[in-house]
């Protein structure tokens, strides 16, 4: 099952989708509601665009980024294999829709890059839950871009500033209840390959970052895991290619999904 | 003007004190709910014990904690005085009221340790300001505990997994309109005064953080900026004293009030 948030007129809501462009109304304004307290019942069924598609999740209670995560990534950045997840913070203010253009300002324009990563996002409030069980507390899976500046990341020891800049970071195109790990994780920029990797290569799966992270705090439905990025990110490149202004990056998961972003510097 | 969060029976009101055990109802669950959309028309009179305090905003959209922020502290930690503040985030879920206890697993229960702070508590959505316009986006100031696994701040590059323990920050006990900062915070430990520092000795003021921040991402009404703590914490002692079961940790900051928690390993 595909579940997507729509925009209708000045609002939102909560969708299953039939194709790509016919859905059917569920009572909840966007997943998030759906999942904390939403009916699965279905109501009328309507056509959207692919335009019309907002963050699956508009508002997360958390965002947590898992920072080192697939074994190469690791190496171009220049760390070791950690023993535990490095974890930081983006906030629901830096999520646009799939297809939305990310928007910058010009004073914060320098040193962009994207991050295609796999979103874990969770369906059932997760506390001391064990890696063996957590695959109950996945709602299922999407698609974001942890949209990164360089400079502010790297600035001060904390990358936090760097990771949250408002209304850069593509989230969908929709949750997919059904995909499971597996298949190629692909990050285009203007079309051209930039990231390729099996996204069943991760240091730390889904199932036990959620056992970790439930073991700090819990975790709550609609809450989301970006489960960290492989390498060709630009910044890693040489030379470094960061994004500018009318650039598209396109990340697509195998059998999941893909939203496409420009990025806009305004 | 003194604006408190109590508990009344399975719900809470935001209230404006009038001494220490009598308040006045305002129209809001909260004080968060009454700096984004509540009102100041007070209804009846009511007394409360101070262990009805419930932490003074129980859900801020954003906690964001500031790494190094006296000099003094910057020292004691082995770190230089930084251009650019470093921000970290702790999640709501960490909170707790300004006497409740701090209720830490005992698998999470090594290396505790306090770090009283000054909050500021934005009153107005604030995005691109200028420190010279930044009281205008302040409701006021609390004290926090920004209570911290040093283990688990410091396995990874990333401090957040270490700051962010479910029920362990005091925050509290009310939300002061009119203080200024300028008086001295004290911390003591069962009684011991552990950190002693003026609170105007920030390196980034209140007026700089919202500044700072600001131009990352919108901050909203109920967000909280804690503002970082001075010296005299529990890991930079030699020997080293980290807190144990039953430990009383008292943040106060002179004309602004007081938080005590005690640690339980639950």
């Amino acid at each position: 099952m595909k579940l997507a948030t729509i925009r209708t007129g000045d609002t939102t809501t909560a969708a299953r989708l039939i194709d790509d462009d016919r859905a059917v109304k569920l009572r909840a304004e966007d997943v998030g509601e759906l999942l904390r307290c939403g009916s699965f019942d279905e109501g009328e069924e309507f056509t959207f665009a692919k335009e019309d598609l907002a963050p699956v999740i508009p508002r997360p209670g958390k965002i947590i980024c898992v920072g080192l995560n697939y074994a190469k990534h690791i190496a171009e950045m220049g760390h070791e294999r950690p023993d535990v997840p490095a974890l930081f913070i983006k906030y629901p203010e830096a999520l646009i829709g799939p297809y939305d253009d990310a928007e910058v300002p010009g004073f914060n324009a320098d040193t962009l890059d994207f991050e295609g990563e796999l979103a874990v996002i969770i369906g059932a409030r997760a506390r001391h839950v064990n890696e063996a069980d957590a695959a109950d507390y996945i709602a299922g899976y999407a698609v974001i871009n942890d949209y990164t500046q360089r400079h502010y990341q790297k600035r001060t020891q904390q990358w936090h500033q760097g990771k949250s800049l408002e209304k850069t970071a593509g989230f969908g195109p929709w949750l997919d209840t059904e995909w499971q790990p597996c298949p190629a994780l692909t990050t285009t920029l203007n079309g051209e390959v930039m990231q390729h990797a099996p996204t069943d290569d991760l240091v730390f799966t889904p199932a036990k970052l959620v056992e970790f992270i439930s073991h700090l705090y819990p975790l709550e439905p609609g809450d989301v895991i970006a489960t960290g990025t492989p390498d060709g990110v630009g910044h890693a490149r040489d030379p470094k290619r960061y994004l500018r202004d009318g650039d598209t990056v396109r990340v697509e998961i195998e059998g999941l999904g893909a939203i496409e972003n420009t990025t806009r510097v305004v």
